[in-house]
């Protein structure tokens, strides 16, 4: 292992399942978005922390899309991995689906971008070891990632 | 009261205190930012309910900025407001403040935007009545939510 | 400001809501009290301590009254100020509503007066600002307060 | 068993132990006063539905003092009897001690009276079997709920 | 008080109420066992720190099992004891019925042993005083737990 | 697929990360075992439901054994398999690693075995499909499995 990159599949989650009880529900009796956000960046935390192998904070929550409604009866099904790295900051994509279990469906009802930034003991930002996109997807997410980050510095 | 309008401070929230206790830390023991992302969807979607008198859901999180980190002994400070409304969906903008309540002194950690859509008993989109900006501030962020809007639009 | 007395408006929160969910609700589908009391105690907590300045720990809860039930699809909407500063404590006065959004009516549900005592880094009673009670209701809380001291000491 | 009366035996409950953890603590590392309002609820509830067998909701929390703070470490010891029935409404009188496991020792931390009323299906006030206080120390409550009561009804 | 030996019923527990409400529900709207399972940890770790007067944690669940779902509208009524004490280790057995308020009947739900270890403060285990089985049912369950040992130790 | 089988792979989660954070903890200050139950019986009951296809509730928890505790800066890790189906219910088996992110290491910190049943629309059980295990691993668990089970049904 060279310490001064890793491969997305290093700190990848991709099959994290949450079984939906009435206690996650919002008034409407479907999914209450803010848990499901809760979930979500706790995972992306342990992603950005498991490559970087530093303690790492939320900067930013970039375009969070709820495509659809979760309902009591699924399972949530949450995917995160490293999009791209920067000198101290790294992009982690989070994708959910609900799964329905006894029909053997799924379908995506939640995207996420998050973007962490690695800090040492004193809380500055530290450099972290780069992320190595090694499939076509990845390698896709790699290049979107920076178009985002340009887009971002931009406005 | 006219169904047809009505002014941002009709459904504003403007000091929504959260006092941090140890369940509400991380393991760095700042703030857990899952806990802030929740509060703060479930403000902005009594907000969102507020202002449209109709059943709203979350559609998108759209720049979630953590600015600095609040830790116990701090009580966080929630601002909440419709910033545009458009045919059917509307924006919320989230303040979030870290207050010491020993110095009287306030810190701007956390800003967001979240776009609810309004939906009738079918679930279908609804028409909501329309917001008016009235202050120079109001007028200001409704003005900004249509340019992000048409950036959303455009990506 | 002085540092010596405070108006209650400093302190005060006037619009605190929480959206029911089913996680909110008893055996019996309404809110559960001990909820409303946890939040209620929260509240009014960060209001004798931005009042005062200090660490404050809650004596007594003194006539929490429930008035009517409150269902999921409403959301509660909570009040809290100062009514009385004494030497080294104070009491709070929260009002609780449920407030239906789409119908836009509010039902006063809940009132109470939480008494906190502020206290030293040696957790001993430390002497704290006095209050200052400007509108003719503030005036008249300010008022009653005593006489439930009265009657508190008296029994 | 005479379904017209019932023991204050019968209902009670003498020793719910629950341990704290740092999620139960406050901003202060004391146990959040909240929380013990949310479990003493809880409780008391279970007390009032158990002696009347009917659906019970609490109508007032009078008088709950904090004695003492309460630490990690410790474990919360609740009380909980019915002290008086009266038609259709009960008073449960609820005492909370913090027990330390290791030097056997407990310290008396809350006290505190709830009163709930007991519903029929429709929602309405219900006529409850009476309580009967057999030892010495349940008379002594008995006797002071009216007083409670006589004075409740005055103010 | 013998510090060398104590009887079963200093540290028993046997009437622990827990109201059942949504939140507590699983997605089939009964009983959710991971709930079951919290209480009668956080409760079998503080019948085992009451009797060792020590620091206990949690080594070995060992046969828990679910008889019976429960519902909403019943409470869940736990009972703890500790069966055995061996050199730095004993057995608490736990047994949880769900108890209909309004019929006052009990249905017998689940059953659970949990071994715990006493340790010191550098977290090695330490000798802790035996109990002394006093009633016919304390006994037998005394002798069946040095049973359920040897298979363990067996296996 | 054939619906009659169905290979351990399909329902299987070998990475479900849970970062621990301050209301994880006990009164110890390590990881709360009632919290590590519940969220492995969330899981293994999301894994039987998955294979199965239909509404399964926990029978049996089987041996849940504390290796070593988990503290605050710890992932922990659940890995859970079907082990052995049989006519109506199946086992599900979970390891739990405590994995530390800055020095990349795991220890195995607690294995348990759920039985699980699937029940019909009128709770009854029912027919579920079979499971095959294919590795090495897999095959040892499944021959290990009916072993327990023959155990279990001789005591």
């Amino acid at each position: 292992m060279n310490d001064g990159i890793m491969p997305v599949s290093f700190s990848a989650v991709d099959n994290l399942p949450y079984m939906l009880m009435p206690g996650d529900l919002n008034s409407n009796n479907t999914v209450f978005g803010g848990r499901v956000m809760e979930i979500a960046d706790r995972l992306a935390g342990t992603v950005a922390m498991r490559h970087s192998g530093k303690t790492c904070v939320t900067l930013l929550v970039d375009s969070m899309k709820f495509l659809a409604p979760a309902r009591q009866g699924e399972v949530l099904v949450f995917k995160a991995a490293v999009n791209r790295t920067w000198n101290s900051s790294l992009e982690i994509g989070v994708k959910v689906y609900a799964e329905d279990l006894k029909e053997n469906t799924r379908r995506h009802v939640v995207s996420a971008y998050f973007t962490f930034v690695a800090l040492d003991d004193q809380c500055k930002p530290i450099h972290i070891r780069q992320v190595v996109a090694e499939t076509a997807e990845e390698k896709r997410r790699y290049k979107e990632a920076d178009v985002r980050r340009m887009r971002r510095l931009e406005h």
